[in-house]
């Protein structure tokens, strides 16, 4: 397996970065991740605009344009033999003194591994259950994929432990927020419902694409805040994240969710696109 | 240089870790910083004690016991013949797959560094300004000195960028909760007083030695929550850190603190400790 490190591919054994990366350090950094299929990464650019928002704010400058990184992963999946993965993008301030304030003038680590993509059919069926770890309700780096991802790591151990497959966090203000992998949708009235980008949660790729095909199929959908009680009342629940794309819920805290054929649509128009040339 | 990496002595420029470490992927780990005085670190029992409950939470099992890594940094320190220095101590997850939720049997990554210790004498004196980043006022992961410091990395940045030395953090209740570094003290009617522990800071290791100077010396001294603007209006402000010791605040948000004689009787009797056999 060949990884992209800093403009080079390295064979992974020799792809390595210093304890002295203030990713390593202090999650100072930015990472994406992506479905490769028909060895094209499925909304590339997408996902690169919000890694270079997220360096912009976090003032990392990236040492390559998107363009560049478009081509270096095409390279990558190519020399691996690997269209079908999973693509992780990972940018950090690069190595520096210790200390949280970055000096400047550090040069940023860059690197992109493949990874084996989990099967999408049949799809997955997750036991969601609400974790005691809550994001909070605004932070500046809510809108961007960082390297700080411990809350999100704990919520996913703790619903494992409970039988569960994956946890659901809410905000400091007490309503639902996203997952710890994904964003949250569920179906009230026949209208697509998902959380507004304000509750804290991370404005997703895949929560992005399933608004275009709600368009596309003329779907009404609502940018709606919900409690946890409301949530428990609705159903057509579901799950979107780059990995898995639409991950439909069938138990929520203990209880069944009621389904909705809308989700199966939605679904079937994810995996559509996924495969468009 | 040498470096301790999972028990091996390693020259620096190959002791590397893996961008597969979820130290590098989630910041799914933990740090302690010490300062090494004539070839001793300061308090790493308590350090070690508190990075130990940390990972007993995380649920990393630490690969050495407190004994061995205590002799491990002496050999550290005598080996690189830096009886004078700061010591970082990491403790992650260590490789993983792709993903949040770690799966069980990895095998956790140890890395110790030396690095230059900055000058106690005479002490700097800081200019603190308060950051638009607050941290959570409840969060399990509070007690933990994690590897998840994005905030306080951009906390201490937009501090430099206002021509401060320091950030001042609020909790999401917009009560004071610690600085980019640190714990804050202040003096109140000849009383010593800090942020009680609930209030979303580290409780850090020289705060609580700070605690043992007052109750020593016979001074007064309070946990006490506190407001920005109170804080605005009170003298003798200092910073706790394990790098820097006592750290006196000269200016608040563009306004100059009041001193206290109360701060230099504490930092003294806490640079005497440092160097005590």
């Amino acid at each position: 397996m060949l990884v992209f490190l800093n403009g080079q591919f390295v064979p992974e054994a020799r792809a390595v970065v210093s304890p002295h990366d203030r990713g390593f350090m202090y999650g100072d950094g930015l990472f994406e991740t992506m479905r490769v299929c028909n060895g094209r990464p499925f909304r590339m650019a997408q996902h690169l605009e919000r890694m270079a928002r997220g360096a912009d704010f976090l003032k990392i400058k990236c040492p390559f344009t998107l363009e560049e990184l478009q081509a270096y992963a095409g390279q990558l999946i190519e020399k691996n033999q690997m269209p079908e993965a999973i693509l992780r993008v990972v940018l950090t301030r690069g190595p520096g003194e210790r200390g949280y304030t970055p000096r400047p003038g550090g040069h940023p680590t860059m690197v992109m591994t493949l990874h084996p993509a989990p099967t999408l059919n049949p799809p997955m069926q997750w036991k969601l259950v609400t974790s005691l770890y809550c994001i909070p309700a605004t932070d500046p780096l809510a809108p961007f994929k960082t390297l700080n991802k411990l809350t999100h790591v704990m919520a996913g151990l703790g619903a494992v432990e409970q039988g569960a497959h994956e946890a659901l966090l809410l905000n400091s203000n007490g309503e639902v927020a996203e997952t710890a992998s994904g964003n949250l949708f569920w179906v009230s009235r026949n209208r697509v419902c998902t959380v507004p980008a304000g509750c804290g949660a991370l404005p997703g790729i895949t929560r992005a694409v399933v608004l275009e095909i709600c368009a596309a199929l003329g779907l009404p959908a609502d940018e709606r805040v919900i409690k946890p009680a409301v949530l428990r009342k609705t159903g057509g629940i579901f799950i979107t994240q780059s990995a898995l794309g639409i991950v439909p819920v069938v138990e929520l805290d203990g209880k069944p969710v009621a389904s909705s054929p809308l989700v199966e649509q939605i679904r079937l128009a994810y995996c559509e696109r996924l495969l468009r040339p």
